[in-house]
């Protein structure tokens, strides 16, 4: 006799599930995450100075953030397609602590949040940086990586104290 | 005098044609697929023990599942691109036939059907597991692959005779 | 004391910025291009009596075309993600001079217009009739690629004089 | 004191493993493989006729196939990328069955074999004759999803008994 | 009895056929490509003055480009996936003519030639100009695109007459 | 009289400039890269008991950072694409801190390093962490992404002081 048994009794714990999200309301939805890159001391006026032999550092990480921002779901399993309205990348140059500060800020009307493209695009754009400078120091580190605030959905709006963005 | 000939006059047969749905209603669509992979005892009971070397065989057929729904406008070339509110892909074991059962069901709310995505599901998954357990049996055979279920849209809903799912 | 300079104040023109269309009305859009190819005698002649070696120049040239567009926001890095409800390649030979006239209509409800996509399903398909030509006339030329009509959205329809697409 | 528990402490079975085969010699590798389409009569003598409303089914089909075995690395988690040198996909019409054979070669020289995507080309041929047909025979089924042949690597030489290609 | 029929009896001309590399020598490759955009005055002032709403239109352009180079086995379908060493993109503001020129340099050691990844550069990066200035001027035209210089491989070097590059 | 001056003229900051690796040597190098997603105690005695509504966690983050490596050439623009011969993404619980420490070991035989594709499955594999276990902590945060040690290459191989990896 044929003896079936669900995936679910031999690994509970192994059953990827992606939320169902059909019956949620399309609404006005935005995520801003920030990030850090700190770099040696020549590494950052080499960025300041634009002097990077790959070229202008932050043009490039800009827009790497933002086509990472659009390819979220393929790269986290379990998101959802998007349709991205709005994807925002800046930066910040640290001198004090000789990082770059990136926040990225994406929107979409639909139903499901935008912090998790949020944060690729911030985790891409440093990525880059990393890469634009690794010649001069490839002791680089990424650091801080969060998400700052959130807008729209059922869980409400909300912002990590002290924040502006 | 330039003489101007319709691709279609030449090569009628090539015509790949999209359907276009712009004028088509959003509404709650959802489909279900399944396929089936055979696989030598050897294989298959090193399934059942999660013993392959390549590591917990349906775990990664799962996310690979899901990851391949959400290419399928990718990889069907007159497919729409659509954006899926739910992918689940399950398994059952089938002792009696050293088959794994895969089964997979799309959601969207939108504007064409998503069959192809469920179908789409089931043979990636079906390929991973084949992937996986190819150093033990490399003569595994993917079979059955249909449609079970449809649901929403114009045609109306369907399912096939004796499945629950 | 830490001394935050934003990336604008650095390099202002470095600033990519993705237009935001959250607030954009969903409208039914459209767009046509066109955009040739000429090629030399022999080339021309064989493509017309199917005889290249790499096969069905138009077939595959056609697919492309359909495929590249829904690559659009993967490519040009500052256009948003759109679900195309409709993309339509067409051929016309042109024996007075030797080109291939490609022409590509993409439609879809949606927040943002579609003539990015009609253009890169022109280009694209432009370069695949290169591709399967290029054993015989590697010294082919792409011209006048550019938008012929546009319809809905904000900007109004507007259509190049003398132009019936 | 921190305590430090390897992932493989807690989930043995999850553990994802992607063969290293950076000491394998290059060498030249080819894999063939084959699936089956079965539709109704309708369907199966519109195919014949060319008469599908989404264009050439076969034609479309095969370049889907061509293209997908390009992106077998990407569907597949475990597989290595790869630089294929030759993808061939083949139809044959099988009246007494109304089934369409799809048969794939695919070859490169490397350090692994190419049997994946030889069944990932098959796969995506499958998957785009079901969409171009679905409209006429929505329950159509893919069968007989297998290796035939496999040339080059450490394995050796092997070929399924009868068949030749 | 079952009647088997070849595709290619049936159409001979959509037998995409992709060329078999697998015997050919790894030798150093390059190949130059140019294409043209021509705008209106005041689209052409701006971009020279680094204006446009979008931001910088050439580093933009350029990063396009280059991303689009490594896309070019994934949108022309009988290309064989590469791994490019180099790819350059420059542009040169034409004064005279209202136009931006666009130039690419492709680099492999490899077993076939690369002047589709030029052409693909090319276009991507003249696409993405059009995305950036279609605000100020949606009736841009994009031209002469072509392959200027090809080195290495068994057609031999070869340069279009009177180009330096 | 037509006046053409080089982009590098007006911008030179945005030259992005891809590295020749054209006469590299093919050598095998690899690169281990490390990073820490920090999360609340409620989140991580989750993740440590597999509670987590997602799924299992680990799993689903080795899967996500094993594919993230294969697309660092599409997420980093001046990234050379690769063909990589090994990718190992291993996990650790570290109970005093309340992080999972993420570490990737990426290998190839080939002209430029893997530190990139490194750095980038451990990105891939922590937001994938993140999206898994955020319903129950949003304000985890990720850091310490940074490259331990790589071999092969120009440049020579080097090491983190006081790391095993």
């Amino acid at each position: 006799m044929s003896q079936n048994v669900k995936f679910s009794h031999i690994n509970d714990q192994g059953k990827a599930n992606m939320v169902d999200v059909t019956e949620k309301n399309v609404t006005q939805r935005q995520a801003v995450a920030e990030g850090f890159i700190k770099m040696s001391k020549q590494a950052f006026s080499m960025l300041r100075d634009n002097q990077h032999a790959k070229g202008d550092v932050l043009s490039v990480a800009q827009i790497a953030g933002i086509q990472g921002a659009k390819k979220c779901s393929e790269l986290i399993p379990l998101c959802h397609p998007l349709m991205l309205s709005k994807v925002q990348i800046e930066f910040e140059i640290l001198d004090s602590t000789q990082q770059v500060r990136i926040q990225a800020l994406c929107k979409l009307a639909g139903q499901t949040g935008v912090e998790m493209e949020a944060l690729t695009a911030v985790s891409v754009a440093a990525l880059t940086l990393f890469d634009m400078c690794k010649a001069v120091d490839p002791l680089m580190e990424i650091d801080g990586i969060r998400v700052l605030k959130k807008q729209g959905g059922k869980s409400g709006d909300w912002q990590v104290e002290g924040m502006q963005c």
